[in-house]
């Protein structure tokens, strides 16, 4: 089991891989734990190689089909090599000044589709919400059925952003804390309601409508944006129209129009910087089965949104140090690129 | 000139680049903005090719050799691509409910040494010694002269870790404001003191002594740790034994034995994974000369100290997404390693 770890001046948590930990030879060119080349014709995530991954926990498959057989098109398992291990939230220990845990928590993999060749925004609108959906009841049932206090989704896709395997896959892990970043986000988001008398991010989406350069697309449940501190060259944010802090609640009639909203996204960051590596993050407020302490108006002043920012730049030693990004793509330009024609 | 803009929910600012604004075109494999190949026997950082960087602020020199000849050990340009520019620090203005202020400040390249396959940690002792003290010279200038909040000083060796020259050099960026990542820790430092009564970094290498097993190096006047939440596989950090807040308070003495401790740890870090690409970051309390409102005892409460960390995984969206990091090697383990033989 891995171990999580907390930073005793940030306050940042870190996840410590102790039994499978690696040696400084794996990291040395053709080391024994470089990564290893994808065997040509040989994929675990392929329609056929079910029994080469650990046994589904769901999947959208045709009537009378087995589980861990071809059928499916849509096929949710654990991580082979999950960061955290499914187990009791233990309570923290000490060692010494410092503060640690046992990595418990869930780490799943979902395929997106059975073939390897097609990305995420190739899929049709309909199967890229049934992927959505499958996101939506993954999170749920681990919500409700095990005491993780958040749940993350991401998509990384090429090398560069961090994907081990090129099949079209997206991960989720929940985690027995609340994550910093997700903390302070919510923080944030409180402060400023309370200053405002509403949420921020609905603010935040009126003005930028009224602004329009740095709208990527509006239709009738869902903004995106190229936020106006990006980060990144051609970053965009995915906002629902209709306040709500949990991507569990997108209800099925806008969750189509979602998955056409993020076909469009994607499609055109594709055709903007050609197919560039890049991640995709959810941001949800914390997992509601649980009575979250400290912020009972969460639902109010929380938005869920979606963060997507292809990997062209270097995080280098001046963004370590101070937090700050240079992001040489205005927003306003990168709108502009993203939402033509 | 460029704009820093800040995220409204989170506080994080941004250097976005206006006037030398990237196209989509310049991130496709061989676009115009595509990094630019290093014509073979061409450098601008190596000596005999002066006069192909801006005119020089600051040099070791033979004596009788002019500015921006050659005759010089340690170099101090500014950057020909400034992230910030000099000016006078503009007032905060605003856009809607969002903040932004004129890109100022200062961005140097500090040349460590006129012959480019001269690695930083293949300099004798004598010459890190001298680059230090070069720091330190910069440091205290801008920070006297200009009214700057915070001086970052850091390193990329390597594509990998943003480096865009492979001539070894260190960079300098003075922000008009207080980055929020040092903010962080000064709060986190300010608050562990009010618990421990004393300095929260002096106390975990009381600790870290006496626990042995993260430790890399220690010697009179510097300590070198694996730290506790170590984000990343080999991570080190080096501490001054003696409590200050400042790097530019590192008397002569104290350099000589600093430049053998950062020499060992990039010596080891070298034998031990194979000169991989690295980022050192130093950490260091805001501009002394400035009132310090809100933080009288900073001087007290902070504990300058110098981050370096191979870049051997990445950064993807879980990261992104929680802050969490995920790191494959225990840094005991790393100590281990690091410290032999």
């Amino acid at each position: 089991m891995s171990e999580l770890r907390k930073d005793l001046v940030s306050g940042r948590w870190v996840i410590i891989a102790t039994e499978r930990s690696k040696r400084p030879d794996d990291f040395r060119p053709g080391g024994g734990g470089a990564p290893v080349p994808e065997a040509v014709g040989f994929c675990p995530f392929c329609e056929g190689s079910e029994g080469k991954t650990p046994p589904e926990v769901f999947a959208l498959r045709s009537p009378g089909t087995a589980p861990d057989s071809p059928g499916w098109t849509v096929r949710v398992v654990p991580n082979k090599f999950p960061a955290l291990t499914r187990g009791t939230p233990p309570p923290k220990a000490g060692e010494g000044v410092f503060q640690w845990m046992e990595g418990t928590g869930v780490h799943e993999v979902v395929i997106e589709n059975p073939l390897h060749a097609l990305e995420l925004s190739d899929l049709p609108a309909a199967h890229i919400r049934d992927v959505l959906g499958v996101f939506q009841h993954r999170i749920r049932t681990i919500e409700s059925e095990l005491h993780y206090q958040y749940v993350q989704l991401f998509k990384n896709k090429g090398k560069e952003a961090g994907a081990s395997l090129s099949h079209p896959h997206s991960q989720i892990v929940a985690t027995p804390i609340i994550p910093k970043r997700v903390k302070e986000e919510i923080y944030g988001a409180d402060r400023l309601f309370r200053g405002f008398k509403e949420c921020a991010f609905c603010r935040v989406l009126a003005e930028e409508r009224a602004a329009a350069k740095r709208v990527i697309a509006w239709n009738a449940s869902f903004a995106v944006i190229a936020p106006y501190a990006s980060r990144f060259p051609f970053e965009m944010a995915i906002y629902p129209l209709r306040h709500s802090a949990f991507f569990t609640e997108v209800r099925p009639d806008e969750l189509v129009t979602l998955a056409e909203t993020m076909k469009q996204a994607l499609t055109r960051l594709k055709d903007t910087v050609g197919d560039p590596p890049y991640n995709m993050v959810l941001h949800q407020a914390p997992n509601p089965s649980l009575s979250l302490k400290g912020w009972p108006e969460i639902d109010q002043r929380y938005h869920w949104h979606i963060e997507i920012f292809p990997i062209l730049t270097k995080v280098a030693g001046f963004e370590w140090g101070t937090g700050f990004y240079i992001n040489p793509v205005p927003p306003e330009t990168a709108a502009e690129f993203l939402r033509q024609p």
